[in-house]
């Protein structure tokens, strides 16, 4: 094998700071490689070199609906959960199967890039509420919708990454989650909470999902392998309705191609069962809490008067704020000179 | 791990005729398992566990690219090349990227099920011609390109599986490939050429591909690893022009998730490189000969006079015409009381 290359433009050798990929040196090569070779010594390890079943591993369904279970308030049922290819693929997917082009949907500002670029991807027509510290700001959602309605639109869904949001670091606050949910039943859109970095806590209870709140209504919860395992065997899990992830398990695509990624979802399950993901999960914590603290420390002695930053109770990101006379671009090429990248806000707020 | 369940409906034990699905004891599991062994010696590996190019694994790409010219008369570069998640992903990213609901497209009569089914999930419509044993009958496929000329719309692709085609086993002849090519340009729509069993013929030289004789002007050529290594790896490629390779690897769902799983394409490159999978690929085709000539015996010792079938020479289909007496319903649930599953051509007609 040889090294992947470097992210477009990035030198060798520096980091970058622009996107949620976990460092090298956090996955947990040694590990995988045991449960690689312990998988091939069950006589039935072929069937997940051929296709597998649409809605994904029968046996990671299983562990993933226990575990959700256990450490929620939460009953939901194998009907109500599919393995899919990262969360990037349920974001594809659910833009793919619950909307055509023009249809408008609402998102953060700023909000996740990516996703973004997705929904763009699709011909969406974006609608943005700003956040602050606890998330999107209710009154400047329902201003949206408001807007929306007098022109006789329903948007399809609102798009949340709502714990450690990339790109801001922020959680949403449980009342503004409750808020979201009764304008979602009113206005009658749909919630999909991309919720890839729950897990990576660093201290205090996790808050309630959108979907433990409202019930499993009207939610699509998104989860990920990619942020506390490994991005490149391209695992995670979508939570819904029954009657939606039957929709979804019965689309084309998973007809022709078999259920996600079915060998990488078979060593995944193995990894998981076997208990090391919970361990692993734990040590991770304490990994990104200490590089936290050591980013915020360089921003304290560093940063002038003026930059402001949030504090991050976890997850990757902190996100900075210039003050009126900065330039970001300008910024920019500088930082990358000296070998430093970051993502700006541009196109995002 | 635990035996991925048996497809819906099946009774376990009995032999699926109905889907391309290669059978488990022509996996190469032994020549995998040491191929991924021998990946874990090399430091770099943690890199394939992390998000990957959006093009897909560089070697890999340099692998196909190389093999490609070198066995056909190509020129093709590494820009003209990516990775894809199965022929599925290709089809899949192609009707999202270069389709709008309402949108047509053509295809053959009988079609690949599956791809019908992503095509209509995209919301779009298809018109179709009808095939004989040379493939697609060229003045019906002009009779609808003037249909909807009329109606003022172009198709926006034809899809075709070319080569031992999904369902009917059939291979279009190079002169049919010449007229449809005419037509492309004539009438300005992309060819879509899903050519997965190429590599599996039994006998004589493969046919020039639809890229090959348009100079690969307007053509998407998809390839797979799902007939000829392992499905469940969901590892394939697609050829296209410079610029539409790079419209597609700068799209959001590749810029947020990275290239078509990371870690799989990483084992099918060491795998390629090994030069295991050439000697594979001979080693199957004798395999899937030697299960055509069973096949084809068993209906000449068994069908009824009325009855007519062909008689591929690669791949895995073969197509029963039925005297229009004989009623597929009925047959089909006689045959499935018996544990025998065929796909009838309801629906794909």
């Amino acid at each position: 094998m040889n090294p992947a290359a470097t992210p477009q433009g990035v030198v060798a050798g520096s980091i970058p700071l622009f996107a949620g990929h976990p460092s090298l040196d956090l996955l947990p090569v040694d590990a995988l490689q045991r449960v690689i070779a312990a998988a091939w010594q069950d006589s039935s390890v072929a069937r997940f070199l051929n296709y597998g079943d649409e809605q994904g591993n029968p046996r990671l369904i299983d562990f993933l609906v226990e575990r959700l279970n256990r450490r929620e308030n939460l009953a939901i049922s194998r009907e109500n959960l599919m393995i899919i290819g990262g969360s990037t693929g349920g974001v594809g997917m659910i833009a793919q199967r619950l909307t055509t082009p023009g249809d408008a949907i609402l998102v953060d500002a700023p909000s996740y890039r990516d996703a973004l670029h997705i929904f763009r991807d699709h011909g969406l027509e974006m609608r943005s509420a700003p956040i602050d510290d606890d998330g999107i700001i209710v009154a400047e959602l329902e201003r949206n919708l408001r807007e929306l309605a007098a022109n006789g639109k329903t948007p399809r869904f609102y798009y949340v990454v709502p714990n450690f949001q990339n790109p801001s670091g922020i959680v949403m606050a449980v009342e503004r989650r409750r808020a979201v949910i009764e304008l979602s039943r009113e206005y009658g859109f749909a919630i999909v909470e991309d919720d890839v970095y729950s897990d990576l806590r660093f201290k205090g209870d996790p808050l309630p999902s959108f979907y433990e709140l409202a019930g499993g209504e009207n939610v699509l919860r998104l989860g990920t392998f990619s942020k506390t395992l490994a991005p490149g065997l391209r695992i995670g899990w979508l939570i819904a309705s029954a009657e939606r992830i039957t929709g979804f398990v019965e689309s084309g695509l998973l007809r022709m191609g078999g259920g996600a990624n079915p060998f990488s979802a078979a060593v995944v399950a193995d990894y998981c069962r076997s208990g090391a993901w919970e361990a692993h999960i734990h040590w991770l914590r304490g990994q990104y809490r200490r590089r936290r603290d050591i980013a915020l420390a360089a921003l304290e002695s560093c940063m002038p008067a003026g930059v402001e930053w949030t504090r991050p109770a976890g997850g990757y990101f902190i996100w900075l704020r210039l003050p009126p006379s900065a330039h970001v671009d300008a910024l920019e090429t500088r930082a990358k000179e000296r070998g430093l990248y970051f993502a700006s806000g541009k196109g995002i707020l």
